[in-house]
């Protein structure tokens, strides 16, 4: 068998060896307006050179809850949650029938294809802006995995290297800024220089998404930097693949102030204190810039009854869709013992709280952006080199992304 | 009975007679988030000021489709589309079997409540940016009733008023232009100082927001220049009451190119040349600006079996939805005789099309932007009084806009 007959098999998926140095990047919100706007405003001259070619720009569909955590572990591991498990960033774990975080590789029940490469004998590298992605998608990976936000503490035990502060020759940034980011593509270059892995993961933080509107000079300079380290990557041999977790939308009212629909108050006012319980997967503890405040919310029934919840929250303006639990998981291949009696979304200017006392507002100091509805699922899938061999008619996802870049990107 | 105790009842609902000269402007194709853009960008003062009190920002839902004709008609007769029966710019007339503009009065089967409040004796004006528009507003309409695009032609006859261009003391506009909504504003003002109409409606056309994206140089000088006009309305001691006949989306790849499905094309494609046939009730004289693609189309079966042609269309990636004729008129209030056995929606990023040969997309200068779905439902209703008495969890639409402006804004 010659390298390039080589595949390997994850999940049901098989996946070609790489030929050339293969990067795949997500940029964490990356409605494709913000790509369409900084194009516009010439700021991304290697985009407009790679765009200018057919068969490299295509939308696919994130994961609903169009979410962080849901997405980029289906993209790491091919496959929706109803296979990996992941369906929020934090959920009700009905062992314990506490709300807890869901970063913890427990929760994990399928291997990520980085580590199914690194296990094949391919170099593997994956660099998070925060460090709460980290474990989950160096979950078994026996490579390079580390965040920005915790690069100084990046150790070979850890992490499969050390000293990336000195590697990447950039101070370490804060959580909450566009270095975050910044620092991932960089480290991106420097690895691709200094080990030239096989496959590597890179995978950015929103925080200029939820703060700046597409065609914002901040959100062009964000696009500018981007191109300039795709532009390097590509100098030094690499394919390609960029998608996003999730899109991004204005969430606010004409005066822009934040349009919300408080779940657990209404189902509070109508049935009584705490008959059900309102479970926000958005939350995690970087919530500064959205609140807590998303466009999907899970509902467990308690002692009401879940159909008559159900035609309470559809009824409430703001409110886009109410699913039972069996319509949400079918629906969006989510675990279904995972999520609540009821999944609610709100419309593409809506995100949904627990109770106003619950969010703290003080800290939005522009109007209000999030995601985690449909509104949000439209992502971008760019590719440096074109799509060939795609059936016809097929509906894309970001979890794709792997499949495309290795099985259809032309080499 | 004295005059603050008058009331007007058309089409099943009562309004206020008029304290003050009111003043209701639709402004085409406002999504939420341009004001929210142009405020951030401190150019709108007037707006600033009337936002910065409670309960004058709120946002309601527009009639699906979210085209020009059936919006505008729902706001002046207060009703929807399955009571006065435009639901479209554009449909196939089941009498004749023909595809016709939807323009003609005989189409229109309830009064406006413009020609009530004449018929009661008060002094009204109709506005219009486009001719297309006049004729339906303005039916049964004993007033003044004009249009921006042939203000030079407006004569008593015809108009109840003449010599507008020398009222508004402006040039007559392009039909594709700022400047045709700008002349609107202008007439209003002028009307307001010369003829203190007690109700006045002025409907602006989309040409900027189909151009250019919120936060945009010229969306923003656009709503500068409305709120000028706005402010010296209220100078002139005008209650204003804002809304949108539909939002605005972006519907492209993130390349920029126009994602369109072509429906025609896909039927084709599986059942036969024309089994079925597709219209797209977008359609209308002006297509320049969008091809005539929007998120909304309405398909008959012909010899195609409904059920068949449902799944291949749901199927189709950039679908958001496909109803039947039963589902479409109970869902978005729709006269079910005037659409076809299906209706399509586009998703967020995606419009419809026939086929690509009946597309001119080479007058597309700029990123598509189009509405007709569900996506552009949301539009902003803004008053100049807070709003008061209204029924807690009430769901706004903007054919409430006079409903609000007469009965529950604060005078």
């Amino acid at each position: 068998m010659t390298p390039s007959e080589r595949m390997v098999e994850v999940n049901g998926r098989r996946y070609a060896w790489p030929r050339a140095p293969v990067v795949v990047v997500c940029v964490d919100g990356c409605e494709p307006e913000y790509l369409v706007q900084a194009r516009r405003a010439g700021v991304t001259p290697w985009l407009d050179r790679l765009l200018s070619q057919p068969g490299t720009a295509w939308i696919g569909d994130s994961v609903v809850p169009s979410f962080t955590n849901p997405n980029n572990v289906s993209i790491v591991t091919g496959v929706p949650p109803s296979v990996h498990g992941i369906c929020g960033n934090y959920f009700l774990d009905p062992q314990s029938g506490r709300e807890v975080m869901m970063n913890d590789p427990a929760y994990l029940r399928a291997p990520t294809l980085l580590a199914a490469f690194a296990q094949a004998g391919a170099a593997v590298a994956a660099v998070t802006a925060k460090d709460k992605l980290r474990t989950l998608l160096g979950h078994g990976l026996r490579g390079i995995c580390f965040s920005a936000e915790k690069a100084d503490q990046a150790s070979v035990a850890e992490c499969g290297i050390d000293g990336v502060l000195e590697l990447v020759g950039r101070p370490l940034p804060s959580v909450y800024s566009a270095e975050l980011s910044e620092f991932v593509f960089a480290a991106g270059v420097a690895l691709l220089q200094a080990h030239r892995p096989d496959l590597m993961y890179l995978s950015t933080t929103d925080y200029v998404q939820h703060k700046h509107a597409p065609n914002a000079a901040q959100a062009n300079a964000f696009y500018a930097m981007m191109d300039r380290y795709l532009a390097r990557m590509e100098a030094l041999g690499a394919v390609i693949g960029i998608t996003a977790d999730h899109g991004m939308s204005a969430k606010t009212d004409a005066a822009g102030a934040p349009q919300v629909v408080y779940l657990q108050q209404v189902l509070d006012d109508a049935l009584g204190q705490n008959c059900a319980r309102v479970i926000l997967p958005i939350t995690d503890p970087y919530v500064v810039h959205h609140a807590a405040l998303g466009s999907f919310a899970t509902v467990y029934a308690g002692s009401a009854s879940v159909a008559a919840m159900a035609g309470l929250l559809a009824r409430q303006p703001g409110v886009e869709l109410v699913l039972t639990r069996a319509q949400a998981a079918e629906r969006f291949e989510l675990p279904a013992e995972r999520i609540g009696d009821l999944v609610v979304l709100g419309d593409h200017l809506t995100v949904l709280g627990t109770r106003a006392s619950d969010h703290d507002l003080s800290a939005l100091d522009v109007p209000l952006r999030s995601h985690g509805g449909i509104s949000e699922q439209k992502v971008p899938l760019l590719f440096n080199r074109p799509l060939q061999g795609l059936a016809r008619g097929r509906r894309l996802r970001n979890f794709d992304v792997f499949d495309l870049v290795l099985n259809h990107a032309r080499h």
